[in-house]
Parts: C-alpha cells; sequence; structure tokens
C-alpha cells in the first residue's frame, strides 16, 4: 500500500477488506471518517502534495472493495469538498465535508421517511417487496403522522426477507397482509402505492433492487399503481454517471433448492440472480433524505453530490 | 335424487362427490360414459320423455361438483348431440356424441401437443409456469419434431410444481434451468415463447391459471416475447358463455408458511389464491386439439362445442 | 312504390318515414311482421316471384331509414330463414323467423341482463356513461341476484343523460354519484366495471356510443379498469360487414350554448357530434342476448345471424 | 407418383413445379379444375375408392410448391365440398365446390375491393408499402365511388415495389407522394389509414407480408393510425391452423448491395428477408372478399372454409 | 402574532387572511415586499437577530393562508437570497431578491408566453381545458409572431371557463371551435398540441389542473398529440419537493346540479373536485418564463429557486 | 458588418459563410478561437464597451449559419464565461473559457466512447442507423476495452451512410450484418442496444437525428430493447431552452428517385425530410462527454452550460 497512507486508514481499508467493517452506511462512515483523519494528521507542507496524499488514501479505501456502492459514494462526497488552496484551507474542507458526510448519514433515513411518508395518506394500502429500512422508515414516519397504513407484504423468494419485514411492520401497528410473489398482480388492484427500496440507482434513473422487483413495477404501471422507490443517497451509484453498469450478484442456488432435491428432480441448472434492474420509465418517484426526485432527474442530484463524474476524483492525473 | 336417473348414473354422481372419480379429465370421461348408459338403458317410449330423462342424469351428476370445468363441458357436449326425433335416435345420438367426446378426450393431449410443437421452432428457449401436463405435451412432440428445446422452468410458488416440470422435461432430455418466480423478467430477453397451461378459459378470452400466470404475461407483452396457452377444449368453461366468472379457489394458508412461523413474525393475515385471471390481450395463442385460436375468439370454439348456451341444456324447460 | 308490396307494407314503411314507429326495437319488431304479413298474404305461384315479392317489400322498408341500424338488423335476419324450394315452405320459413325475431327481441333485454349480471360481484362498483337500457338491465339482474351494486354516474353533457341513469338506478335501490364527465378518470380507481350501452356495434368490433365514450375507454384501459358493452344483438350493423361505417349524427349545437350566449363570447364555431367510436382493443366484453363476445369476436354473430352479408339480400339479384 | 393420379392432374402438378404455373391465384385455379378432372374421370365404383383417388390427386399437387399458400387453400375448399355418399354425389360435390373456387376467386379481388373502398371516406389520405393488387383494388373502388383519396407510398426498399405502386395509383388520378421507407413515421400523422396486402394469414391473426409492414404497424398504432390489411381469401394459410408457422423467404443479397461494393465495404454478411410478421393486435382489420374481420377471427373464418384442419384432408387416413 | 413582526407585514398578512388580497400573483407579490419592509425597517443589530425576524415575518405570512402555492414559492425565493454575514449585506440581500423576485414576476407571463409560442407552428391547431392566462399567453406571442393558429375549445364542465378562453382567444382573432368535454377525443387527431395551464406543478412531475386535464392527457398520449403545459414558476410548489402532496379542493355541489334538480332524480351523492393529478408521463413539456423544462427534470428547476428544501427556511433553527 | 468587429472575426465569418469551414466541430472550434481573438485585441477600457464588441462579434458569427447548432452552442459557452468586473478580467475570462471549450471539444469524443461503451458489455450486439462518429467512438472504445462487439447495420437510405458504418465498424474487427432498414424490427430481438448519434438535442428531450430513427426508437421501446443515443454537447441547442424547434432540412429529391424514373412513374411528388424528431421517451440515455443523461434531464446540463438561455447572449441590451 502507498507509504503515504496514514496508519489509521490502512486499517479501516482492512478492515474492510475483511468484512469487520460492513453493511453499506457503516462502510460510508468509515471512509469519510479515515479521510478525515488522514487529513488532520498530514504534514504535507504543499497543496498538492495534500491532495495526493488524500488521493492515495482514497484508492487504497476503495481498492477494498471496488463494486460496493456505499464506498465510492462517500469518498467522492468528502474529495468534492476540497476546494481552497492552502494546505491549512484543504485540511478545513475534509474535516468540514467529512463531517456534513456523517451527520447526514446519521439523519438520512430519518429525514427519508418523512418524505416518503408525506406521499402516504391515511388509509393508504402498500405492497412491499424484500426488506428495506429506508422503504420501512417511511411507513413509521407517516404511523407517527398519525396516519393508517395498511401493508401487503410480497414472502420474496429465496430468502423471505418479507417474513422480517411483515415481522416489522406489525411491530409497528400496521395490518400486514402476507403472499407469495406471484400473487401479486391480483392484489394490486387493493394497493394504493408500491414500496420498496434500492440497492443501488444509476445515473441513467435504473433502480438496482431485489430480483423481482421490474416485474412487479411493470404490474404495477401497467395497472395505474404509483411506485415509489426509497433510497438514500448513499445508494446513488457514482460509477454510473460514466456509463458503468452495476454488476448483478449471483449468489448461491442452495437458496432455491438443495442440492439433493435438485438431482432427484434430473439435475436442472439453477440461477439465483439477487438483483433485477427495473428502468426509470416503471418507477414513479425516488425518495431521499434530500427529498423526492423523478428518476428521470436523479442524475442532477448525483452530480450535485459527486460532481460530474467523468474521472475518478481519487485518480492520478 | 331424481328417481329417472339411472343407478349407474346415481353411482358416478357419488364416485364424484366423494372424489373417488377425480381430474378433470376422469371426471369428463365418467359422465360421459354415464349419459350414455342412461340413454342406453332407457325405457322411454316418447322423445320428451327420454329427453327429460336425459335432463334429469345431467342435473344429478352437474349437482355433484358444480364449480368443476369439465363436468358441464362434458354434459353440454353430450347433450348438445341429441337432434333426432325418435327415441331410437335420441339414443343413438347420445352414444354416438359420448363416444365422440370419449375418442376426443383420449386422443386430445396428443393432438394438442402437435399443434402447440408446431409453433415452437428449433433452438427455442421456452419459459413455463406451474406444471401442464398440456404444455408438455407441446414440448414433447416437439422434441419428437427432432426440434432442440430448452427451458427456463418457474419454482412456482407455494407449492413448487415447478420441480416436476423440471424432471419431465429432463426426461424428454430438454435442459433446463430452474428459477426463482421473481426472475423471470430478468429472463424473458432470453426465451422465445412463454409456454403455459390453463385451469380453465372463458368466453371473455380470459385464461384462469395457476396464481402468478397474469403477471408474467403482463412482462411477456411488455417484452415482446409472445405467449402460448396449451389448454384442452375441456378446459373452455361453457358457464362463461353467459358472463358467469370463475370461482378463484382460496388455498390452505399453510402452503404459504406454517403456523409457528407467521406467528413468530407478528400473525399476520395470509392470502393464498390458488389461481389468477389473464385477459387476453396478453395472450398471444390458445392452443386446443382442435387446432390454435387468438384468445378472442375462442368463444366461436365454445359456441361450436356448446351451443349458444344461454340457458343450461338440462335445465327443465 | 314497388306494386308487389302489400299494402299493409306500405302502412307500415309509411309510419317508419313518418316517424310515427320509432325507437330500435319498435321498428324492428314492426318489419318483422310486415314481412311475415307479405308472406302470408302472398299469392305467388313459384318460389322465384315468392322471393322477389320478399325482396321487394324489404326493400320499401329499408328505404324509409337506410341509416338505421334495427332496419337491416331485423331484415336480414327474416330473410335469411327462407330456405325451402316451396312457395309454401317459404311462407312458413317466414313466418318462423319472423315470430322468432319477435320473440327474442321481446326477451332480449332481459337475456341480456342476467347475462350483463353474472359479470358483475357482488360490492362492485360501476361507471355509466349516457343512457342505456341495455346497461341497466345488466345493474337490474345483479340487483335481483341480490348483488349490492354501487355507481358512479356520468353526468353526460349536453343533455344530461346520466341524470335519467341515476334516477332509474336510484330506484333499484342503487347508491349513486354523481359527477362531471371530466371527473371520470380521478374515480376510475374506485371503480370495478364501466358499463356502458351501444348505438351500434360494427364487425370491425367498434362500438359506436354516446359521445365521450371512447375517451372513458380509452382511460379505463390506461388504468386496468375492464370496460363492458351492453348491447342487445339489435344494435348490431350488418352493413358493416362489408366495410361500410356508420354515419355520425352531428346535432343542434343549441344543445351546447344558447345562440345569444355564442355570440357574447365572440361567435365561436360549435359541433356537436352524437357519438364517438370506440376501437374493440379498449372493450373488454359485448354482453349481449346471446351471451357475451370479445369485440373482436363480434363478426362472427353478426355473420350467424346475417350471413355473409356482401350483398344485401333484397337486392335484385 | 401415385398411378391414381390422372394424367391432366399430373401435367398441372409438373406445370406448378416448374413455375410454368405461377402467381398464387392461378395456382389456385389450376389445382381446383385440377381436382374437378380427377373427379370427373374417375371410374371408381366405391365412395371409399374415389375419395383415395382424390386424395391422391391432392397430394401430388400439393407436393409440388409445399410452401405455397394458394395451393393447400384450394385444394381443403374443394376436397371439403365432399359430402356425398355415393361416387355420383361426391362427383357432383367436387365439380360444384370446384367451379364455386373458381368463381370466387374470379370476382374476390373485385368484392374484396369494394368492401375496402367502404372503409375510406372522401378526402381520406392512405400510406402503402410494397404493391399489392388487393389493396390496390380498394383504392380503386373508392375512387369509382367518387372519393378523392390521396396517397403516401413507400419506396420499399430493396426492391422499389412502391414504384409500381406509385404509378398504379397515379393511373388512377389518385395523387401520389414518394417516400423513404424511414420517412413513414414523419408522415403517419397526415394519414388516415395504412394500407396493405397480405402473402399469408396465420389463424393466430398474425399477418406476413413484405419485410417493413411489421414496424409500419407497431408505428401506426403508436400513432393511433388504423391499419387495414387487404387480403383475398386464397392468401389464409391453412396449415396455421393447427399450429405450423408460415417460412420467411431470404432472398437474394445483391438485391440490396452489390458484391463488389460489399467488398470495398468490409465485407458485412447481408441478410435480406423477404417478408415479416405483424402480430394481430397492431392491425384494425382484414379485408376480404367476404367481408371485413378484426384478424383476431378471421380463425373463424378459415375454419368456415377449410373445416377444423387438424389434419391434411389429402392424407392418408 | 410574534411582535417582531413589523406592522407593514401585519397588514398584509391580515389582507391576504380576509382575502382582500387575492390571486397566486397579488399575493406573491405582496408578501415578496413585505419581507423587503420588514428587512429595510429592522432595527437588529446583529445577523442572527435579522435572520430571526425575517423568519418570524416570514411565518406570520405563510400562516395566512397555508395551502397557497404562491405563498411559500415567493417566500422561499427571497429568503433564499440571504447569503451576506452582516445585517447590512443581509438587508441588501433581501431588498435584492425582492425586487428580483417582483420583478420577474411582472413579466413572467410574456416571457413565457414567448417561449410558448416558440413551440407553435404556424398553422397548428391548438385544444384547450379551461381557462389559463398563462396558456393564453403563448397563443398570443404566437399570433403575435404572425402564426395563423386555430383553436378547439373545450367548455369545461361544471364552470364552463372554455367559454373565457374563447372569447379571449376570438379576440385575439383566433378561429375557436367550442366542444363539450367529452367530444375532446373525437377531435384530438385534429389537434397539434393540447395547450393547458396549472394551478400547481409537483417536484415529481405532477401536474394538478381543473379536473378533466389527465383524462384529455391520457388520450392525447394515446394518440401521439403533444401536451403542454403553460406555466409560471409561480405555480411550482415548494412542499412538494418533501413529498407534501397537493390537496383538491370539493368545490359546490349546485356548480354540477341544483338542489331540486339533485332531488328529483332521487337524490344521489354529488362530488365536485376541482383539480385532478396528471403524471408526467403523459406531458411532453412544460413552459415558464424560465425555458421550457420536460416535467421530469422541473425539480431541478424548483431546487434552483427554493434551494433543497427539506425544512421551511421560516422555521425555527 | 459592425465596424467593432475584428478583422478576424469577419474572416471566419466569411469563411462559414462560404462553406470554406464547415462541420460542426470545425465550425465550433473557429468561432471559439474568434472570440478570443476578439478580446485579445479588443483595445475598449470599460467593461461595457468591452462586452458590447464581443457582442457585435459573436452577433457576427451567428447570422453566418443561425441555423447550426454548433454555434450558438459554442458562442454561448465563450460568452458565459465572462463574469469579471474589469477589462482585463473579462480577457482573460474570454480566453479561459475559449481554450477550455476547444480542449473539451478536442477530447469530447474520446470522453463521450469511453462513457458509451461502459454501457455496453461482451458480447453484446447494437444496431445502427445512419452513419455518427460519435456512436462509433462509442463501439471503439467498447472494443478497446476488450469487448466482443456485433452490429446489424441498417443501410440508411437514400444515401446509404449505413455503408460508412459497416466498413468502419470492419476496420475495428467488429462482425457486421447489413440489412434494409425495412429489415430492423425482424432483427431487433436479436439486438442489446439500439445505437444512434445525433443531428441535436432539444431541451425537451427529443432527439433531432436521420430520418428513420423515430420510428425505429418506436419499435425498440415495443420490444424492450434500449436505445442510446451518443451526442457531445456540442449538439445540444441552446434555442430549444426557449422552445425553439429545430428545422428540419428537406432534401433533393433526385436522393430518392431521378427525375426521368419519376416521370416515368406518373411525376408522383417526392419528400426528403433529413431527419425527424424521436421525443424522450423512447430513448433510454443520452451519451455525452460529460456522462450519460436521461432524455429528460439533459435540460439541466443544457442550463449548465448555456445557462437560462431565455435571451441570446449577443443580443443587445
Amino acid at each position: 500500500m502507498d507509504e503515504r497512507v496514514h496508519p489509521e486508514v490502512r486499517r479501516v481499508a482492512e478492515d474492510i477488506d475483511t468484512m469487520e467493517v460492513r453493511g453499506a452506511a457503516t462502510i460510508a462512515d468509515a471512509v469519510a471518517r479515515a479521510l478525515r483523519t488522514q487529513a488532520e494528521e498530514s504534514d504535507a507542507t504543499d497543496p498538492e502534495t495534500f491532495r495526493a496524499e488524500l488521493r492515495a488514501a482514497a484508492r487504497a479505501l476503495h481498492e477494498t472493495r471496488p463494486t460496493a456502492v456505499s464506498l465510492p459514494n462517500a469518498l467522492r462526497y468528502v474529495l468534492r469538498g476540497m476546494s481552497s488552496t492552502t494546505v491549512e484551507g484543504l485540511q478545513r474542507d475534509v474535516v468540514q465535508s467529512s463531517e456534513e458526510f456523517c451527520q447526514r448519514l446519521d439523519r438520512a433515513q430519518t429525514d427519508l421517511g418523512k418524505v416518503g411518508a408525506n406521499r402516504l395518506r391515511d388509509g393508504d394500502v402498500i405492497m412491499t417487496h424484500c426488506h428495506s429500512t429506508d422503504a420501512l422508515a417511511c411507513v413509521e414516519a407517516a404511523v407517527e403522522q398519525g396516519k393508517h397504513i395498511e401493508a401487503i407484504v410480497k414472502e420474496t423468494r429465496p430468502r423471505n426477507q418479507g417474513h422480517i419485514t411483515a415481522e416489522e411492520l406489525a411491530d409497528m401497528g400496521v395490518p400486514v397482509t402476507l403472499i407469495v410473489d406471484s400473487a401479486a398482480r391480483r392484489y394490486l388492484n387493493d394497493v394504493d402505492h408500491v414500496l420498496v427500496g434500492a440497492d443501488a440507482v444509476a445515473a441513467d434513473g435504473s433502480v438496482i433492487n431485489k430480483i423481482g422487483t421490474s416485474g412487479l413495477a411493470v404490474n404495477a404501471r401497467d395497472r395505474g399503481t404509483p411506485i415509489m422507490v426509497a433510497s438514500q443517497t448513499l445508494k446513488l451509484h457514482p460509477g454510473t454517471l460514466t456509463g458503468h453498469t452495476v454488476d448483478i450478484e449471483m449468489r448461491d442456488t442452495e437458496e432455491i433448492i438443495d442440492e439433493s432435491r435438485r438431482e432427484e428432480i434430473g439435475s436442472p441448472k439453477v440461477v439465483n440472480p439477487a438483483f433485477d434492474v427495473t428502468p426509470p420509465r416503471y418507477v414513479d418517484a425516488i425518495v431521499t433524505e434530500r427529498g423526492q426526485f423523478p428518476p428521470e432527474s436523479i442524475v442532477t442530484l448525483m452530480r450535485e453530490l459527486f460532481g460530474e463524474g467523468t474521472s475518478e476524483p481519487w485518480a492520478e492525473p
């Protein structure tokens, strides 16, 4: 690793690499703080050296999990804050944008929840897919606003995260109806909003989320049911500004069928993609902690947060 | 039970009632033969008495399972054959249409399979939902025609009938890929035909089939993938000619989640509809043993088989 | 007028011409009976002369109101019944098909009502446009079946026939909500069926009905709300079998704005078409007294009732 | 060749095989007459032998061009006419249905033209693709009805059949505007009807026509411009009743680019399909000499003309 | 009321409360000037006190009509201008942004009209719904540019604002055709642009406008007719940035039917929503005085004018 | 010409006028440099005189080809850079923004190519229309990234620019299949991306490109095939910010048919529009050198580059 990288930053990088630090928000918080440490501890005497150190630190952190969304998201946010022309100024910039990032991150879900809750009306029935704390924050805030909300919860094969969603909604006092994924269309007529989270949001307005989201969204559009995606800006994927696509993880096939049963039925090939891609034309609004956006304009928010993004700010010039 | 009903017919009615005789085709075959017995054993001396006896027998049979599709289907076919003006003529009519019905029934799946196979081209990839012997007959016939067919098989929660489909396709030598239901849209791009069966087909062209069919069909249409429904005429529902809708069975919720797990997650309500309704505009062709039809014209075939059907032919005049 | 035309037929023709006899059903009944009189009173001695007389009578009747739908509909039905090879046989044919026509006509609305009612479920909310006794017959039959039905009634400018509909529904005990025509889309989400009548139905599956029907149907399709057209076979337009289009009546502009007000606002041109044309792809089912049909297959029923229809059966050969 | 086949039939078969007899109508006429000869010249003494002879003749004719549409169309029509139970009766049947077929064929285009013309209104602008005498017959009849029609004519690469269409329309006095195929969408707004012919029509309502038809139809539907297909029943493809698909001819690539130019630009692969397939949902009406039909109900006409068609009537039982 | 609020501001608040000051533009102008007065008259000695005074004044003004769109719109614009760090600087900021706001407001409709006019071509036919001075400004500017424009004007039940539109268009020399609302679809084929105003525009791109707009927009999209919304930025609703929905006013039912007539027809319930919501996918462009925008990007303009808007700038910190 | 315009600027204007300088990029580069010269050579002593000189120079350049996209695009970019308050400062501003513009222009296609390449995956098949160096830059970059790309190339009548595309793709080692324009729909199923360039992009998200693009895009959307537009920001049309539409050039009709052939076929009118307009809802992404954008948000980039654009920055104030 580049010797300019501060030991504390190295430690954070290692913790991410070994997955001791994990979860999108936890990783983002850790790297923002690491960059701050790098800045504070820097003994660079000229701005260019300082900037180069910060880039080196960012690179070291980025290489640990190059496909995670929240990692480059946090790095870009902090580095983008550097606008001063002196080392001291730059240090202040980094400290400030790091703090700002962490503070925003800390209250992002609460803020997002309020925005999403405002879209819901008293008496609304929502349909959920998978389990998303961002989506649930919207319901929770609506309940706190005194609205009666009911939910139709898709079980979300293969891992049945719908069970967790059902349980958390029940804890909020929301009446829940559980269905298999295939029953979604039949119940869309009774639904006022489809409400899902996002694993990543791309600059072309696509939403990457748990497998099954796109098929649900197509059916919701076909029936005129609005679909709302709850997604902290942490999930906005900076790499997509330059056209990069998001890799879809293929998960263990035993989540779908165990090996012995698979052999019994003639050993079919099994494929288990974790996510799918929903084009923007099937989504009505993306709700973030910075307000709501039509998916087609999320690119504007991304440019605001990350800059034009045509090159990675930690790349050697 | 009406005393005019022959003891053998009574026995058949009882066997259907106690579900000793079950399965759409088995029931249909049994009632067609029962009407023949009623006709052959009749000692009516005038046509009207004979017709009244046959109506009484049909009513007795019909009442055992009034919501089954194949029962009225068979009764109507046989009764519709009565056109003579003498008792002997009517007896011949019933024997003949009963035989014709049973013979057609016997070879219906094979005939249907050939029609469906003709729609498939060498190298085609199909996607299946649930398990349908009619649909599989199309693949089997295509394989016998020397075509290479591959299949993407949806597992079809909650009862995983996709496993049976996978196994039977594997037995035919068809390479199978198994997916969860939610992954269907992602793989539709690789698919040349969606191929499903039907539990019932209505006069307005709607297809009643395993829950999840309509959502799949909407996605297939959205991507331009043709959807073919394989359905013997046995599944054409005569009652729908007069606007009757097909009742959707609600099945045991333990198929979806067992009781203890349900309590663990806050005791959500669970609903488990067995079927859903796919409107004709999402279906490209219904393949029967009498040829293929756009769903919008299946009503013509129904009228050919069952008459105008504005009243039940076994109703007292 | 052709001298072969019987005086009684002449009288009927005159009554239609002077609008003493009017209303689609009344006209149809009158001309069917007139043809019967012509047949019964004929003293033709050979089949060809007889047929020529009947054609002459039909022509005389047809010429009175060549754009009415029910007139050629009735004429074709009766003339199509002539298949015998003797004068006596032909007389019997005409009497029989005339009677059959009148009997069917007499109970058509009741029969149609039952078919339509079967499509409605207990608790359904319908939306209506204009006033149609065929459509109301469906609701009435549903209410008689013990179903609770509610209605959202469009006022239907410019003549507010929605008021009549509202009143008749209220008389049946159906709770009614009255809206302006422009509010339809907003309430479509609360609606299970759009239910309208028809002024004419064309062989290409198009429905000609009160202005505003097509715009409503497009919105209903966009939201996935099924649209049902209640239309006796009397409204099936034989001329459309050969591609003829249905003329749209332009009504008095004072129905829209009175002359003085029109001058006040700068004397705009005013146009007041009575009907519009809804293509079949926006209609789910046409309900007739002979069962329900997807609009795309109504041509089959028309051919059954009127023959191939490539020439008018009253034309000189 | 089967020795039961009459020498005259053999001669016709050979003429078709060597393409001395060609063109859909000419072939159809020739084979209908050939079957008549076979029937008239038969010295069979029992019905079964007679039927076997006719089947042998039909097989011999069919084998010459198994993919031509009009050939099986004519054979089925004539053979379907055989319903008598004596040799003499069967002979009469064949003669009569052969004559009927030829007569209908003879006036089919004229009759079709009138039906199509009825759909056009005075002042309409049509858009054409390729060259179709059926489509032009509609325009000609409309012009004869005194209607003013204008036409936007697509040149129809690669063979520019649009030039022929332009010329023939000009001869009728129709003002023509010629465009490249790619300009079609831009001018669809000015068009009242897209009017094309068909090379074949399938039982599932698909229209097989000159390459480019389906793309035009999708654009027409997108803009709400009705699309009318003019197609004699001769183009209805009996084999599609049983699911058979229509083979798409791949034509010489030099129609697209000459060999030397192809080499100059890097020797790309060139593909030149003659036809494409337009699904019924993009077509408003199919106009035939027997009236107009929504594409979804053309199967009913096919069954009327050819019977159920689940087996070829010339197949050995 | 907060004692820090200047008496002049109090007076303005009261005038708004008593509706002495009304109309979106008049209110906006008044509050922008009121904030200026508050700033100019302030004797605050430190920036924080100054800011708190301004917030208090804004709160006082906002509470008078919390659901009006233009009120928070103006307040946010002016408050957003405060960026200086001294009291004098802040005073200058408020004066300047207040002036800027009022100047822009003053010429907004003229500027908007030019933008909208640029989208119209010589000879275009527009269709209007309700009465909108913003929409009419576009036509007026087009006419001033020398373009010939014609208009089809929907009467717009229940209050017939279409009559005012017709009159004002006639005054501009625009030929007008008046129709009932239900006739819109029939005439959309003759229309080049649907042109309407807006009561409010939401951050998700939805347009809130006179009841009937959404149904018209769906039909326009279905026929490929572009729909243009003319809306000053005054109608952009800041609250929707955080997901708030716009309340739809329910108006007096006597606008639809008078009480005695209502009782005559069985006393139906009557509902009279003033507005409906058109999702962005049915709108082609929103024309403002700051240029045109696809509806999906209007959120960007809102953020430019009002800031991120996740909290109200007049809220106590 | 305004005497304040520098002789060198006059020369450039003349070269553009006489088409000695042509091609979008070459023109843009020339005018950016010309403005720099004007600024560097200015002997203005006050900022207002300097600004007036620059405006005069811009006007002179703009008037040479008022409909070219790249001309106002470059002028606005450079003029928009002027923010200083002294003549020296303004000179520096112009020099800097002119340089920046030229540098960006210089590497725009390369940068754009990388963005577009990122959207392509290894093994993808693209379909092209016309010839676009921007589009080809995407393929070239993808090939350089080691991806295997195949192409289906539409010949693009009337000028067959597809041949050039085919040749350049072949040079990159991309396997090419050449088709006539009408065959596009048939091969869309085999295609992963439609990839085209743009002649201009409008603020409402519309793409102006070679005639045939919009029809292709509608078909691609109908089949779910994504469509990517490669367009340097040079093609973003500033005038459209204020609603101006882009004029469509009508080209020589001999490109379509030579005069003698035209006379032979009845002298039809021939129209030959060079471009058509694709609405944003048919486009998935616009790829520029500054990243990718959904078409609905391209207006944001335009405002960033050109300012609000409600008046031309070279207009006399």
